[in-house]
């Protein structure tokens, strides 16, 4: 049994892995450590857990970091893993983290990212010198790369939906202009747990909130990956997100100009032919729904074309806190330890 | 036109108000008064007033409290109105409390609800000589009173509900025991807008949670108030209050043994000549839905006996922000300036 | 008093214009027709409406369509309104229709609508030779046409959100190759009352479900309408619908690319002059949201440009039922008979 | 591996127990019988199961009930498994049943429910000579039977939350006048995917619908089977079941008197003894919420007792499609073969 600590527990991104791991044939969890709620019991916080984990959560401090693990799951803000990194790499620990903290292969990629993040101050990395060594977490384009990588930089809940979507047009260089319009829509839970004006029940309600149009930093490494994929020349995404009165799920309506004509049959082909063999995309005849992933990692994908054939509309969607988080960070753990991708993840959707 | 100042401003209760006072004939608001938000317009707190108000909030030393208003509408939290209530008395100027302070006419029955209260510590009153010449607003059964005094307690909104939904049986000595077994769901916006872990969409979506059972304070005004009523000989109410994933309205089912057999017509006809002439109550032949009162200012109720006649199921159903909040408070304000009851609530329920 | 017949009362769209006609000062409504429930009082169909109204519904042939009425209001589906046109007409009886029968002022036109509907097997019109003589409801753009007009054709629910917030681009020829990618959102009352799996509560609840994509009926309006505006040269709108859980709003996310670049700040201004002196356009500086109009007959409206101002997204927002349906109705009504075109509309969003 | 053969798969109870059985380690399920889809693949009706499943759903005869398969659900509405319980039990095929035909131990009791249920014009039972052989599947109460038994009734979704939530209650004979009144809310999906006015987004949404207020048919096995424990003597239950704007779940708040005073402190500990080892019950501090269990197998109860120790309030909450139904199905399905009653079933709630 592979050990993993959990940093960052009590959010739902750490809930999310705990849940997969506690499940899972291959992995223990040792650990978890949180600033809130320390000292509790987990399912104290979230008393769904009773009877399924009993661990008790413990501060930084008291849990060194990295201390008696095979393997570190940051599930915190961006800028906490950067700090450990290091130290975690002169012990020879992995980690994965779910910030964007180690999403890119470079300072000046990362200073992209730095700049529209609403929270970041300072663009300067504080491990730098690491980001070439770790793996953007895209388990369907960069499994090679996770598998040999000592750390992985989970991709962001909007990019991931939108990279799986686009990501065979922008390999058969098929987008015009690499220019893309993108309205993706996420339940609220997306944005963590803390209490905020705009998670407030009766505020999202049967509500559609658009916030941060075409400034939202989760569209830079979207448009870093898909711009250097294959045929592509570069990647423009008009990005607008929008919270809804849901708790899970992001899809993703995306609509682009062909680079040549082509025809829905033909394009829906391509993706089959381009994710084969991927246990988490489903290209599906029917455009996808919402809730169609709910608690599993599916990417569901179909598209549809204009009449003329030269503009296609792309529709993805995920569960944003399984493909879109913790799912992705189990699949890259997995990967990492040499274990099937899909290993603690074959799990129906819930649905109704 | 009265001049109406609204303090507390900012919540969901002085923008209630703030609404119904904009479309009355008679009212004008003259000054908002609030601690958040003070020195931004009223319709940047809430854009979707753009058009309609542009007040700007002031903080109360700003806008001295009471000055230039012919009435004054506390929508603010316990404890804050009694600090004020002696000089308004003095100065003249009458005022509408949203909180218990002036729910109860003596500093015992206060004492008994104060101490049920979770943020209240002492249950000392800094204003108790004026309990006995306040009114408590239930338009329905003390409108006399109400046009009399300066002082309204605006009820609770869960006591409304109740009230009005077991006042006859009450009036009439029908509940057995005085006992009564009630389960009451409420829509999120009754503990206000301020964000709190309960209220996230991503807990409360698609969530019933009980709390505070058979603890809430509201319990305390409706015992009170029902156990008085005519032949009644005081109330016990086992109450469990819900919080649901739903923006607005309170449903409340309330059980009890009867004194005498009855049956569902003779007791639904002994309501409609109780509530004869009240605009607001609507006894109906079906069972009441908890938004076929949305913004309107209803108060719905039905009733079904059990076979032998000798148990009742009693339901009521009211917008918990209008009949449970701004929506009495405007009627009382109408009593209280001798003007139709109805002024300004003229509305039919938003359904779908 | 205006009388007003409403065919179709029992749907949403019957339900709201009669919810708007008996609060409005100048109108009665003299008679319901409707297929189902026949013989019922609406307040049985509607017990919301218990104590407002006790009209009885009655079948097109209790109730001759158009005798004794100043007015009709056909809340029907396509088809209906054009089988009692020509009567009408010769009896001089003006009507407004909910359908698309009356939106276009030619066969020509109405024959690309009608191969775009699902319902429409025969895009024949049976009184085609009224079509010249109807106005288009867009009452922001035709108030002079519909003014003068005995039919009146009341705009679909998305193109009005997406007609004004498109409309000072195309009028201005701002809009590249006449090309805008649209992403709409709806909540589900815009399907009506019949039940459907789609709009199961289970199944939608929490749910986004992409249909009709690239192929919905309304765009062609859409089209038609902005593609002849000012200095437009006509328009194409990749247009994709999707119906959410929610009960009301549709709200529209459109990306286009300027012919000339500009600024945020220019283009709301230009917004602000284009609709100046309009009641129900709010052009905002945030975002709108979806439940940001609910109730009420506004239809908001915000936009942001590009880093480099070649490109926009416009966003609008509305309540389907209102703006998007009964509201422009009652809007249009006014207009036809020269009131106040806001007459019976002055409504505060409900909001929480 | 067993063979299953499922009838009536494309309601919500098929989808149910076909999802589980996918994931178990020692069923297989060999058909899938429906009137609904037949000759669709499962994934087809279901987008959502692509990947998972492909079996083509096919219509009673051209599956012979029973034919092949070791097992038979019947996920079907009442009085369909009775019209082929004689052929089955003939040919050693046993058989678990969803609907109340088999839920009753005698002709007599079965007349007391089909003569309270809605769509049962005749309460005459096509297989009563099968009844005495038939277990009521409340796997906790009843594991021995049903471990015997070549025939279960899986229990009501109402009824299997009440009876574990007052269970030990009647069991110690705790319950005053064996009355209990019970206020039950229920997510849409109990009343199954046909769409009806009730389930309509638009109108559940957001609102709460008390219905068959004290004459639900659910009442008749909870009052027979709790009436008959230990040292119980009979059952009263008020029942006021409630439809909210959720899909998933069933929460019910239950009053009741207690025939010697206890402490919230001793009952807890009495449930948690009463319970002990029962691997789907979980003992609460908290009250449950209604979606602490979605998904999983589990019913979570707390209680609060009054203050002078003589009332108390039960509160249990269960998926109701699991252990109000596929859950519960799957459970009794291990019992009947021998396996771990939670194999198959070992699932933490989603949550959030």
């Amino acid at each position: 049994m592979r050990r993993v600590q959990i940093v960052g527990a009590t959010g739902y991104g750490g809930l999310g892995i705990l849940e997969l791991l506690l499940a899972h044939p291959e992995f223990e969890v040792t650990s978890l450590v949180a600033r809130d709620a320390a000292g509790q019991r987990i399912d104290e916080v979230y008393p769904h857990l009773t009877g399924r984990c009993a661990l008790t959560v413990q501060t930084a401090d008291d849990a060194q970091v990295g201390s008696g693990a095979d393997v570190v799951v940051f599930a915190t803000p961006d800028r906490v893993s950067q700090g450990y990194a290091k130290a975690l790499a002169d012990a020879g620990v992995p980690f994965i983290d779910y910030s964007g903290d180690f999403r890119f292969g470079s300072t000046a990629d990362y200073a992209l990212y730095a700049a529209r993040h609403p929270s970041i101050k300072d663009g300067t990395h504080e491990a730098d010198a690491l980001l070439g060594r770790a793996a953007y977490g895209v388990s369907e384009l960069f499994a090679d790369r996770i598998a040999q990588a000592a750390i992985v930089g989970n991709p962001g809940c909007f990019a991931i939906g939108i990279i799986l979507g686009l990501a065979p047009l922008f390999a058969d260089g098929l987008v015009a202009d690499g220019a893309v319009s993108i309205a993706s829509l996420s339940g609220s839970s997306g944005a963590g747990k803390k209490p905020a004006p705009l998670q407030h029940l009766s505020h999202l309600n049967d509500n559609v909130v658009p916030y941060r149009v075409l400034t939202h930093q989760h569209v830079i490494e979207a448009e870093l990956t898909l711009g250097r994929l294959g045929a592509a020349g570069g990647a423009t995404l008009d990005f607008v997100p929008h919270v809804i009165g849901a708790t899970r799920g992001i899809l993703s309506t995306m609509h682009a100009r062909l680079t040549r004509p082509s025809s829905r049959e033909a394009l829906l082909e391509r993706y089959r032919e381009y994710f084969a063999g991927q246990p988490f995309v489903r290209v599906l005849d029917v455009p996808p729904m919402l809730k169609g992933q709910a608690g599993s990692n599916y990417c569901d994908i179909s598209l549809v074309t204009s009449e003329d054939g030269r503009r296609v509309v792309v529709m993805s969607s995920i569960d944003n806190l399984m493909k879109g988080q913790s799912g992705s960070a189990m699949q890259n753990l997995n990967i990492m330890f040499g274990l099937d991708q899909a290993a603690g993840l074959d799990r129906t959707p819930l649905y109704p």
